[in-house]
């Protein structure tokens, strides 16, 4: 409400089918704005493995000072061609950067 | 310790590459033994999204009453041949049974 700072979906990477590595550099830098406290990997069907690759190898090599916040899972009805729907599982990975130092 | 359902790991169903249906069948199976009020799914690697879809479709298609309680993501370091090791994301999904009726 009260600056610059707040885009319509603010700190939200969505992971598809790219590189897990330019994911990677997506959530580190959205950390890197100030008072960035919260990241969160969105991702569907078989991007969900990239998202868990993506939160482990930022928190492992890049950033020790992430930890998961918070994970839910869900699903989404995905309208076809012709009509009709198909379901598709979601996730969502919350990561939190904490005090410590990088 | 008692009787002969206390497996070394009870209730863990562990994730691969069959159908999906054949492990949303054993997630039914292990929740109609008595006393059963958790199943935990475990997968890793590329089996991540289908662990995701094992509980979703569980849970919307066939037992209403479950919940998620729990979710973890981590990293094991998988031994190669030839020596090293190569790291691979993994998942556990705690399923609950609630007290609605189904």
């Amino acid at each position: 409400m009260s600056s610059e700072r707040m885009p319509s979906e603010p700190n939200i990477v969505y992971i598809g089918n790219k590189p897990i590595m330019s994911y990677v550099l997506a959530v580190i830098t959205s950390f890197s704005a100030v008072d960035t406290k919260y990241v969160t990997l969105k991702a569907r069907g078989r991007a969900i493995t990239t998202a868990v690759d993506v939160a482990e190898i930022t928190k492992r090599r890049f950033m020790k000072q992430l930890d998961v916040s918070g994970i839910t899972i869900g699903t989404e009805e995905i309208p076809q061609e012709g009509g009709g729907t198909r379901a598709v599982s979601t996730i969502e990975i919350i990561l939190r950067k904490t005090d410590g130092s990088s």
